[in-house]
């Protein structure tokens, strides 16, 4: 009954051949690879030449391609290929997680527009099908929150970094070298990655969008050793954390390290593995562990959009209409340890409430209360550290009458 | 474009509330409880008499109820109702396991025989998606394997024994008191319950139909103290571990107690929460973690079929065309820690290779690699005890040539 789908595919590096054998290894599924459309002439590959164009109209003027499949790393130009493939009437499967971040609100109309579906359960947290779970499955479950370890390149550094005893710089070495972080990891630990995937999860967990330039990322890249002892030292780990929730009419969603205590599910997400945890008023506690990256595991999650298009799925975005007047805020007060070099304009007066606080070889700690507002002005001055503490309370300013600036 | 869709409901126990409730605070789904039936008449109900028949064929009858929701706890007359509300031409949502799991080959046939869905998300582990995302997400992932954590009661129990320090007897009467166990448990702490899910869940893994009866269980009521010391002086978990697996053209599936190490992902699984671990060949390990039973959870996975059938969704079952000659088997060779009584007709010649064996104070114990056929015979036999060890071998018996009866 299904057609057999012709498959144009732009971009054949670790995802792109991930997919053509998964493609080719799989029975179920109704679809074929027509063309690969690449960039750099006389390169090895595993796969006949015939496959490959060096032009990109081969794939978008071709009327037998019915899905454009984009696995190409530069956000502009695969923004440009996913409109030109919409407006020829082609579906678009991507795992551009940068270039979905900055564009959503325009992919949703241009889907509409055009008639044609977008999809891309690739592009946050790999081989988990979070994007299609909150779109089917939590559609009528009022979910509070959405939180997790959304990038496989830092939670490997801060894997090694607790199970082999490694200092940060170390642990980093040893990612690139086995391929888990790239050669410019800066994306990956400073939570550029993470913040984009999280971008895309408040629009299907909220109906919310949001510009990622809007979304506070703190990275992993200023942790230090005396971080490092003080989690060892308490049975604590470390994870980069991407979160989100709601508070009235508020969603609030921000990325940043926060020392996890052993009976925190995000615990126990070793290496490069992904955490996704869901908290729904009736689901109730929901955790999806799966790879976060990898040539198989991402082509596996683009396979699955294929197969989706083979009987006309396409995202509702249902909760878009549900969103009646929801708007996305920093307005928060949460808990940090912040850590400085000495002669760092901080003082205790910058926190809504100052736990405790000491100074050790002309470095400052202070722990306490403090507004999304000030970590992220202190997280770009060079030498300062932030991570959230283990259960970390997170209010909203609005829900504080009058703002104590008590210093304990 | 939705039509707002009928519900009849059958029974108004935990869960039968609990989806009342989760139906009248969410709102976006199209559908209202039109009837309940319910068995005892002048029984007080948080909910208008109106809403109240005792009689099926006020429902059956009704043209203008479009889904009946099954939520009785009598398997047989659960079965009957489904068959007539199909035969009625009404969609159907349960999550009867029982039921399901001795009629499933059945339920297919009468689907496509009536042309109606029945949809049981709730059935296997309560609030974890994972019907949906084996028909809908793995459906062109070739699964290997599929295991977990499919009991809450007994988790609970097993949770409570480690982390405080009880023996079985005083954890199965907490877990009573607090409602997680029925006060017959044996339908849980004997694996049953488990064993239902598990079959259901390996015709939507494998496309493969076993019969309840065919597939093995061993219950955690064996469990004795010193197994307990032994798992806790190895740093041992113990979990009731239902899985499947594909080995060749031969699916192996069983339920039984294992000791689990720290690093595995089913050790920090607590309380009333189930896991479900799915191997893929391309999505490779994932993990579901959330609540398995209770009013709410159940009640959301009961809600969200409900959902689904607003938009006319039925299962596929793909894999039962894809899955070419696959059959069930237990001819399998496991490696356990099994304890007995003196004087059990038990012998190390019994074992394929037995890797060690003791006796203490009147209890004889044997640890090495035996067939499942044997460990069902012993399971039946009074003060027999039967763990699976830590990393279990599992080897189809057709995998070895010449069958070592080596002892140790």
């Amino acid at each position: 009954m299904k057609k057999k789908l012709k498959l144009g595919v732009f971009g054949f590096g670790c995802v792109g051949q991930g997919l053509y054998h998964v493609l080719h290894e799989t029975q179920g599924i109704k679809a074929e690879i027509k063309k690969v459309c690449v960039k750099t002439k006389n390169k090895a590959r595993p796969v006949p030449d015939s496959f490959f164009t060096f032009d990109k109209n081969e794939i978008l003027n071709d009327l037998d391609i019915d899905i454009v499949v984009e696995l190409i790393d530069d956000a502009n130009a695969a923004f440009e290929i996913l409109k030109a493939s919409l407006e020829k009437g082609k579906a678009v499967v991507t795992a551009n997680k940068k270039m979905l971040a900055e564009h959503l609100e325009e992919i949703f109309n241009l889907q509409k527009k055009h008639g044609k579906p977008v999809l891309y359960e690739g592009s946050v947290c790999g081989s988990i099908p979070i994007i299609r779970n909150l779109e089917e499955y939590y559609d009528n479950d009022l979910i509070q929150s959405i939180e997790g370890i959304f990038n496989g390149s830092t939670n490997f550094i801060l894997t090694k970094v607790f199970e082999e005893n490694k200092n940060y710089t170390e642990a980093l070495k040893q990612a690139q070298e086995l391929g888990f972080a790239e050669s410019d990891p800066s994306l990956d630990v400073k939570g550029y990655d993470p913040k984009f995937k999280l971008v895309i999860a408040i629009a299907h967990t909220f109906g919310v969008f949001v510009k990622p330039e809007d979304v506070i990322n703190i990275g992993i890249d200023r942790i230090s050793d005396l971080d490092l002892k003080f989690a060892r030292e308490n049975g604590y780990n470390i994870k980069l954390v991407a979160r989100a929730f709601k508070s009235g009419d508020k969603i609030f969603g921000f990325v940043a390290p926060q020392f996890i205590d052993p009976t925190n599910a995000l615990a126990s997400v070793r290496n490069e593995y992904n955490a996704v945890q869901v908290q729904g008023a009736f689901a109730e506690k929901q955790v999806f562990i799966g790879k976060g990256a990898g040539s198989y595991p991402t082509g596996s999650a683009v396979l699955s959009d294929i197969s989706a298009l083979t009987y006309q799925y396409s995202y509702e975005y249902k909760k878009l209409e549900q969103a009646h007047g929801l708007t996305f805020s920093n307005e928060l007060i949460t808990e940090a340890f912040v850590s400085f070099d000495e002669g760092t304009p901080i003082t205790g007066n910058d926190f809504e409430e100052l736990q405790s606080g000491y100074a050790s070889q002309g470095k400052q700690y202070m722990v306490g209360k403090v507004t999304l507002e000030k970590l992220l002005h202190w997280s770009k001055i060079e030498g300062v550290g932030i991570i959230l503490a283990p259960k970390a309370a997170f209010i909203p300013l609005s829900n504080i009458q009058t703002r104590s600036l008590s210093v304990a």
